[in-house]
């Protein structure tokens, strides 16, 4: 069955960063939707489709989940070929589970294309290695932001093992960074912040667990920023450019490795 | 300064999941080093470039690190473009770090372009969402494979409140139910274990935490393969299109989603 909708990974800003796959199905689609943390190049992929922004940022006013699926269920049924287009990969905080298991109880074929996660886009960005034999074993991404509003197992997380990728942490820097240290992790675990990854505005900000907030604050971190904690944060920045107040760094998006 | 070795991410084996990144700077490289885990449509991309293969595959006979530095080295002094070509994304389980800092101390300039890593690609053929929410916060990847052997802290891992997408782990299936079920996972949870994935011969075996060393061995699980523990991997292959023995799905990727 040829899937009618898609849930298209944009990547985190740079257009550089879509997929073959992706620019091959934007091009063939009559009907965008387009979260607000897509960045304004991708669109020039699918110049033919009628585009409809359904924004959604975690703590902000947005469009309404359920808004959102009944319009993709509408053109769908009206034979269009629909992206539902989001900021990374759609499979990483992008809401596809609940819109892959909606799509399917209306009996319409979905298909997903993978999209560069922003976690990883700014590891890259900024030359960290997510994993590094004997430094850490692996890569956990988590959100510091839910609608409950219940923290993560920070303390679990503190002991996993693994570099610590948090999306959607600016407005939370200062309980993890604290939970992270009750967790068992040094106060001076290096961490990287990374505002805007992949994009010419990107910005960078060297810190440690203990200072995250501090420097934080005085850099004027914003949304979207990731952060990037763990022992391999201390190979930020080999490659940055220039550098300016807060130890940030505004790297280029065509510099940007 | 224009970076003459590119650490580039192949993607997990579909030459369609390629960035438009890797692709133009494919199109630039005079040598090519290739990783074994790349899928060869991969290099069609290429035609102009010398293929050097330097394979390595955990556990197996292999090209040494240290070489595969030196002829880094050695070919970006001549004043050539040069690309160490990964499977997946160069900062997961790629060895990148190494490289990045080598190349550095040696005054190379180098650039890096993310690629989509094993894991999500696996999820995604699969139409497993690797966060869901009230379910998964995140999700980790890990390695079960080291040089020193030492075990990651499965325990830390199972209570970390993320999908675990564990590489590396087809040989130690046994290790990892049974440690992870002593660190707390119920032995019901979901596991989803994906060959090749995004390959035309993907093929995909949906277990239980308690179950996959069994299935595992049942279906003849061969590396390199990806395993997904965790609630969501109970959403997997909505959209299989063929079924075999063992609950195996075969999904050509021209229909990975």
């Amino acid at each position: 069955m040829h899937p009618s909708v898609w849930l298209v990974g944009a990547g985190p800003g740079d257009p550089e960063l879509l997929t073959l796959k992706a620019v091959r199905i934007l091009a063939q689609a009559d009907i965008v939707l387009v979260d607000d943390l897509v960045g304004e190049g991708v669109l020039h992929y699918c110049p033919q489709a009628q585009i409809i922004r359904v924004g959604k940022r975690g703590g902000c006013r947005s469009t309404p989940q359920s808004f959102i699926q009944r319009l993709m269920l509408r053109y769908a049924r009206q034979g269009l070929t629909v992206i539902r287009l989001k900021g990374g990969d759609p499979g990483i905080f992008g809401r596809s589970g609940e819109e892959i298991e909606w799509l399917a109880r209306h009996g319409i074929a979905c298909g997903i294309v993978n999209g560069i996660t922003a976690g990883l886009a700014a590891a890259t960005a900024c030359n960290i290695p997510l994993t590094l034999r004997g430094i850490a074993r692996g890569v956990s991404l988590v959100t510091a932001h839910t609608d409950d509003d219940s923290p993560p197992p920070w303390e679990a997380l503190a002991r996993s093992g693994t570099t610590l990728v948090v999306y959607m942490g600016v407005t939370r820097l200062d309980d993890i960074s604290r939970q992270l240290q009750e967790g068992g992790l040094p106060g001076h675990t290096p961490v990287c912040m990374i505002e805007n990854a992949s994009l010419p505005y990107q910005r960078q900000i060297d810190s440690t667990l203990h200072e995250m907030p501090a420097d934080g604050q005085a850099a004027g971190l914003r949304s979207p920023a990731i952060l990037i904690i763990g022992s391999v944060a201390a190979q930020a920045g080999t490659q940055a450019t220039s550098c300016s107040e807060y130890r940030s760094c505004m790297i280029p998006c065509s510099q940007e490795a």
